[in-house]
């Protein structure tokens, strides 16, 4: 005989989230120490195979992955080579990014394990075949903004999340460093995966150490982890520097380096508490250089500063740390918090100056970065879109001319960036600023700074390095490209043979 | 004329988040420095009445409140005020909790404008109100963590989400403090309000101190806030330690302190790494202060010690801290995060020993933090069942009696924490463990410590004082007590007259 019956209460039928009476049957305490219950009740599981299976993952699903280990990333192969294994067909890959170690997945796009992909980026021998017309599916690219507010908004809906991480404590809180040491593989930030832990219907920590609890400040809560796996290796740490990342240099790189600091301090943004981000790429990264020079002569501390793993961003934050309290300025956040579309408050809104790098920009100030003179695939959008519009002052970087190919052109081949969004051009012949951009244009010119027209730089390009002939495509869209609230800005055709 | 249409694109049925082809006619950049689109673009309104209007509010929709400003919260009764001037009736209230500062809610009760209240506890006049039959519908009463996995559950829906924070910028990153100065309400963590920013429909933050961008690193992040309010104060500062967190300097209350750090000591938990967390209530605060010395002298480091706003336990902290990495280890969790039920990996479910107190224990070990001895409200769940059922050991402290009112008795007025998720109980007239705990009632014996039967303790309590007569309740139910998943584990009947 109960002590009551849930008949008795007035109004039941408004009271939400009442779920019959108690009963204290199956209230089974665990009364082992903490010591002891971390390794007893935990969410790390024998195998990949095992946490696959435990998730419940079926042909034609999505999975994800980040690309924090950028060309050193062991994640996505070894993951798709086990789910070949497994036997699993017709998945769709929603990566945040790929790069040229990814190569091993053309075997599972023809053993038909990958169906389509989604990215922000592509290189190397996949990006090749890709463009070679590989996939029946094209691969939909999007900005990293682009990426994290289609997941908030549940249009690129994950079923299993694969997220490397370097240190992970038995209940999932994961971070991209490791607390007590300094080895293996670390890539600082978590950002881009904390939105497919937290999206994902379930998420697979892999590490290569599990610490002990709690492993906080966390990158991601363990609230958002329901499976980890130990693994000996996920990551080679030379990787993490290579491509996009690395430092230059190249005297030309150097030069347009300069004068893109030169166009910041002209731009009337240089203040104190000013906000700035470098995209990857060499000149860009080593504008930074450039900025802190001035930022240590003029002791203009910076409000904050966006962005991954650059050594330069670092040593500026450190030194602008020094004049706040310890290091509460480092603050990890969400590709969605960092550049969704659908937010006023989006970081990358808040920024004064981005600087960004450039495959090819042309007269109307379009921008590509994703494919090459040839055609070919070989690069990402990255947070190209998402920075450019979001800044106060978009400055590309881009040499005038790469060897024998112009990098100022009529009409770009692939439309990553629109030109309405991008306001200065800076190259080693001089800088074009965008005609909506009156006030800044006319700024810079009373700075001396040498301001030409964008057909000016255009021509003087073509001079050098005449017209290259066109080049040959199918009729078959081998790529989709997004701008941030997914409406297709560009298509890419597969190269003619 | 496109320059392509989205029916080339093979298997484009597949693609999901494609939004129809760009186009740059509404690309408006933002051009401002952000110094001042901070001023010009934000998400703060003119006013609150402001605010409610932008976000929908209807009659009869669910409305929630955090409870970080404890018996100094201006904000409740702010809205409110205004919710009623505005004409709204049937409103749902669900705070994380209520107290004694909240009376003024009583007239809004009996005037149409609150028709339900969900709560962690209620105290106070209000309290007092609502046992006396105040209210049609019943209150329901959740502990932190059974809250905070009904919200993640979507079985208790948020329509709108008044947060109080003492320092938001002006994109909706909000804070428990203010970063550059110790002025104003301050209530550090934000951990209970961060449920309610994440889930709701829609969320306002009301600060009295609108700070420069980024306010990081954020206790609620702006991709959780819609609408910004400027007030000139939310809550006075005097009253957060009021009530509850109250240091302690009785005799009576100390002593059982030291006895139940008596018991931590010999329980087997004591040990480097060890993880605990001490409850509101003078005794139970007061532990802490016991455990400090022996810590001291045994140069045992905590692994994490979990809880709001204790002064002991942040001395603790600090202490433990230089050992460690800088503040790393000071980590604001979400209430999910701290006891939903879930969730292996929920902190309550690591922890090694948590001391609760308690208005009243029973022979089976159930206790009653809710209702007094004469059948009134009078306090709240908070993480009671939470932390009971999560930690190692779990140990309730509470005086034989209190003046002459019995408080270990035969049966509880109100089960709020069932008696097999409760270890040990502590009184001044010596410490009964639960019978299910075979080992820990032999190591506790042979370190000592005066151990005896619960029924004992009940027996020496009712010698002393008597048995006091029965409440006299009528059959309407005024309170419906949950267990952590929403289960109901007791109901609270109106005070007949």
């Amino acid at each position: 005989m109960d002590k009551f019956v849930l008949t008795e209460i007035p109004h039941a039928n408004e009271l939400t989230g009442i779920n019959g009476i108690f009963r204290d049957d199956h209230l089974e305490k665990n009364t082992s120490p903490l010591a002891e219950r971390e390794l007893l009740h935990n969410k790390i599981v024998e195998s990949l195979e095992e946490a696959v299976r435990l998730c419940g993952l079926k042909d034609g699903m999505t999975i994800s992955f980040h690309h924090h280990f950028r060309s050193g990333d062991y994640i996505v192969n070894m993951v798709l080579d086990k789910l070949a294994a497994m036997g699993f067909k017709d998945l769709v890959v929603a990566a945040s990014s790929l790069t040229d170690c990814h190569f091993p997945m053309i075997d599972h796009i023809k053993n038909g394990v990958i169906r389509r992909i989604e990215t922000s980026g592509l290189r190397g021998k996949l990006a090749q075949a890709v463009s070679d017309g590989l996939m029946d599916v094209p691969v939909v690219f999007r900005s990293h903004g682009g990426r994290a507010g289609a997941i908030d908004k549940g249009e690129l809906p994950i079923d299993v999340a694969f997220l490397g991480a370097p240190s992970c404590d038995p209940y999932g809180n994961a971070n991209g460093y490791i607390r007590d040491k300094d080895e293996g593989i670390m890539c600082g930030s978590m950002g881009y995966a904390k939105c497919d832990a937290h999206h994902a219907r379930k998420t697979i920590i892999i590490t290569n150490h599990v610490v002990h609890y709690p492993n906080a400040p966390f990158g991601i809560p363990e609230s958002d982890v329901d499976y980890i796996v130990n693994v000996p290796e996920i990551g080679d740490p030379a990787g993490i520097m290579s491509g996009a990342t690395r430092f230059t240099s190249n005297p030309k790189e150097l030069m347009i380096a300069e004068m893109a600091s030169k166009v910041i301090f002209a731009s009337g943004r240089f203040k104190p508490g000013f906000s700035f981000q470098t995209g990857t790429g060499g000149a860009s990264l080593a504008v930074t250089r450039f900025l802190r020079d001035q930022m240590r002569a003029k002791e203009i501390y910076a409000s904050f500063a966006l962005g991954g793993i650059t050594g330069s961003i670092v040593d500026l934050h450190e030194e602008a740390a020094r004049s706040l309290r310890d290091n509460r300025f480092h603050q990890q956040i969400s590709a969605a918090y960092y550049a969704s579309p659908y937010n006023e408050g989006t970081a990358v809104n808040q920024l004064d100056v981005v600087v960004l790098s450039a495959l090819e920009a042309d007269c109307n100030f379009n921008v590509n970065v994703l494919t090459g003179a040839d055609g070919v695939i070989r690069g990402a959008i990255g947070g190209h879109p998402d920075t450019a519009f979001g800044a106060s002052v978009s400055i590309v970087v881009v040499p005038l001319t790469r060897g024998r190919i112009p990098c100022i052109v009529k009409e770009v081949g692939t439309v990553v960036t629109p030109g309405k969004s991008v306001d200065v051009i800076v190259t080693d012949h001089g800088i074009a600023v965008n005609p909506l951009r009156k006030n800044l244009k006319k700024r810079l010119r009373e700075s001396g700074l040498p301001v030409y027209e964008i057909e000016e730089l255009q021509r003087k390009a073509e001079k050098l390095v005449g017209v290259p002939d066109p080049i040959a495509f199918t009729d078959k869209v081998v790529g989709v490209v997004t701008y941030r609230d997914g409406s297709v800005i560009d298509l890419i055709y597969q190269i003619k043979e």
